[in-house]
C-alpha cells in the first residue's frame, strides 16, 4: 500500500488576496461526488458553513472559530474607534461560538482569537494591526494543528504497533463518523493514527462506518480513505457487531468533541454504541484527539450538551404522525475506552 | 391511544377472480408515502416481489412462497399430463424457494405447498383440483398465519405486562427492522406483540430503528404504528444506544427470520447489534416468531446462510476504490436473548 496523503486536499486554509486575507474551505456537502471550494472573506459565511456542516470536526472547528474572528477584524477594523471594535468583536465572537455547541475547540479556537484581540487593543495598536495579529494567529493554529494531529499519529500508531505485533500481521480498523483529515486543517486524528501506522505497514484495511443521518463516513472518511490509497470498506452503521462477532475488527480509532475531566468522550452520535460492542467484543477502542478537546471544567459527560438537529436529516419527508429523534453526538463512559490518544 | 388495527392493510391475499385465483400484495417498495398494490396471476410477479422486497418478512414470505406455487399450479394445470405438471411444478418451487437464501420461512411455504400437490397429485385429483387444494392451503395459512401472530402477541404481553408491573407504568419499546403486520399476513410478530400490549394500555411509545440500508424501520415499521395510533420515534440504528443510556428503553422487541436449534436467532442485519446494546444496559430482549422459524435441523447460528445483497442498496452512487459490505441479516447468539416468544 502506497500511503498518498497529497491526494487529500487541505481542509481550510488562509489566502492573502491583496488588502485582505480569504478563508478557503472545503465545502464538505458536496463530498465525496464533488470537490468544491469555499473561498471567502464574510465571517457570517464562516457561520454559515459551520451551521450548515460544509466544515466540520472538533478539531477544523476550532481553526474555523479562529478564522471567523479574523475575518470580522478585518470588516471592523475599518469601521470605528477601538472600543467600538472591541465590543463588535466580542459580538461576532459569541455568535461564531454558538454555532455548534456540543464541540469545545470551536469555543477553543473563538477564545484565542479573542485574547489576541484583546491583548492587541489594549495595547497600542490599531484595529487593522489588531487583525493582523489574528491572521497570524489563524495560520499558526492551522500549523500547530497539523502538528498536533502528526504527533497524536505517532502516539496511536505506536498502540497499533503492539498490537499488530501481538496479532503477527497488520490489522482490520473500524472507525465511526469522520475524525480524519477533512475533520482537521490536515492530517486527522483518528485517521491521523490509521496513516502513521499504515506508513508502516500496520494498516490491511478500515471500515468505515456510514453515520447516520449525516454520512460523514460514507461520504468523507470512505472518500478521504480512498484517495489516501489506503483500503477501506464502507458499512452500515448497524453492520459493525457482525464485523466484530467475526472477529474482522482488531481495534476501533473514533475521534472526540469534548472530552471532561473524568474522561468520557463526547462524539458523534454511534460512537457509543460501537464502544459497548468493542467492550463486548474484547476488542480495543481508541479515541484520537488534542489536548483541546479536553475540557478540564466539566467533570463528567452528564454535563456535556449534546445538541439536537432537525428531524429531517433523518427523514427528509415526514411520516405523518412520526416523531423523529436527531441527537447529534452521544458521549461514551471513560471506563469504555482502552486509551485517550493526545499529541502529548 | 386508541388502536386502530383497521387502518393497517392486509399485506397479501388471495382472490378470485372467474376461473383462477388472484395473489394481491403490498407494494412495499412504495411505503410510507403511497400505498400500491401489487395484483397478480404470475408466479413470475410473486417471485420478483420476494426478491425487490416488494413483500418481505419472514412469515408473510411463507405464504407468498406457498401462493407463488398455487399460482404456478394453476398455468402449468391446463398445459400437460400429471407426471410432466409435478416435474415442471418442482422446478418452480426450486426457484421460488430460492428467491432469498436467509429466512426459513419461504422454503417452508413453498414445502407445504409441494407436499398438499404431491399428495393430491399421488392420488386421483386432476392437476386443477391440485391447484384449487392449493388454494385452499394459502387460504389456510393466511387465516393460521394472523391466529399464530396474535397467539404470540398474547403470549409477548404476558412478558411486557410483567414488566410494566414491575415499573410501575407503560413502557418504551425499542424495535429494529419491521416484524409488523406488513411482514406478515396480518397483525405481526414483535408488533404483534406490541399491538397485544398496547391493547391493554402497557405502551407508551415505540422506538424504531430506521434499518440501513433498506430503511423497513422508517419506511415500514414507523408508518404501519401511526397507522395504527402508536406513538411511535423514529430512530437512526446508531441512536438506540443513546436512548438505552438515557433510560428511555425499558424492552427490545424483534422478529427473526431463522432460529436454530440452540435458539441463535438470524434476523435484519443490526439485531445483534440491539441485542449487544440491551444485554449491555441491563434491558430484556425478546426475540418474537412462529414456532415455523424454528429450523431444528441447524444446530447453531453459525450454520445459517445469511443472505449478501449489492452494494448499491447502501452507497446508490459508487465512490472510487470504496468497497462495500452489505450483509442482509446477522445471528444473535442465543445467550443475549432474555425469551423467544412463539405462539406456543
Amino acid at each position: 500500500m502506497l500511503l498518498d496523503l497529497e491526494n487529500v486536499p487541505r481542509t481550510l486554509y488562509v489566502e492573502c488576496e491583496g488588502e485582505r486575507p480569504c478563508v478557503v474551505m472545503v465545502d464538505q456537502r458536496a463530498l465525496p461526488y464533488e470537490l468544491v471550494w469555499i473561498r471567502t472573506v464574510d465571517w457570517r459565511e464562516v457561520v454559515n458553513a459551520i451551521c450548515t456542516l460544509a466544515v466540520r470536526g472538533a478539531p477544523a472547528l476550532g481553526v474555523a472559530g479562529a478564522a471567523a474572528v479574523m475575518l470580522a477584524a478585518f470588516e471592523l477594523a475599518t469601521e470605528g474607534e477601538k472600543d467600538s471594535v472591541a465590543l463588535r468583536l466580542r459580538q461576532v465572537a459569541d455568535t461564531v461560538a454558538e454555532a455548534r455547541p456540543t464541540a469545545v475547540n470551536l469555543s477553543w479556537g473563538v477564545d484565542r482569537a479573542m485574547e489576541v484581540a484583546s491583548e492587541a487593543l489594549e495595547g497600542s495598536e490599531t484595529p487593522l494591526e489588531m487583525a493582523w495579529a489574528l491572521y497570524d494567529l489563524t495560520q499558526s493554529l492551522i500549523a500547530e494543528d497539523e502538528a498536533v494531529n502528526r504527533a497524536i499519529g505517532r502516539n496511536g500508531a505506536a498502540h497499533l504497533r503492539a498490537l499488530a505485533a501481538r496479532k503477527g500481521r497488520a490489522l482490520r480498523v473500524l472507525t465511526h463518523c469522520n475524525a480524519g483529515s477533512l475533520a482537521t486543517a490536515f492530517y486527522g486524528t483518528a485517521l491521523g493514527v490509521v496513516y502513521a501506522a499504515a506508513e508502516e505497514g500496520l494498516i490491511e484495511r478500515v471500515y468505515a462506518d456510514e453515520t447516520r443521518p449525516v454520512g460523514q463516513g460514507a461520504r468523507l472518511t470512505s472518500w478521504e480513505l480512498s484517495r489516501a490509497g489506503i483500503p477501506v470498506t464502507l458499512i452500515c452503521d448497524n453492520m459493525a457487531a457482525t464485523l466484530m462477532a467475526q472477529g474482522l475488527v482488531d481495534a476501533v480509532v473514533v475521534g472526540a468533541d469534548r472530552v471532561t475531566a473524568n474522561g468520557d468522550a463526547a462524539n458523534k452520535i454511534g460512537t457509543l454504541g460501537v464502544a459497548v460492542l468493542a467492550h463486548h467484543f474484547g476488542i480495543p477502542f481508541f479515541v484520537a484527539a488534542p489536548t483541546s478537546t479536553i475540557d478540564e471544567a466539566m467533570a463528567t459527560g452528564d454535563e456535556i450538551p449534546i445538541e439536537q438537529r432537525d428531524g429531517s436529516e433523518v427523514l427528509p419527508r415526514p411520516i405523518p404522525g412520526v416523531e423523529v429523534y436527531n441527537p447529534a453526538f452521544d458521549v461514551t463512559p471513560a471506563e469504555l475506552i482502552t486509551a485517550l490518544i493526545t499529541e502529548v
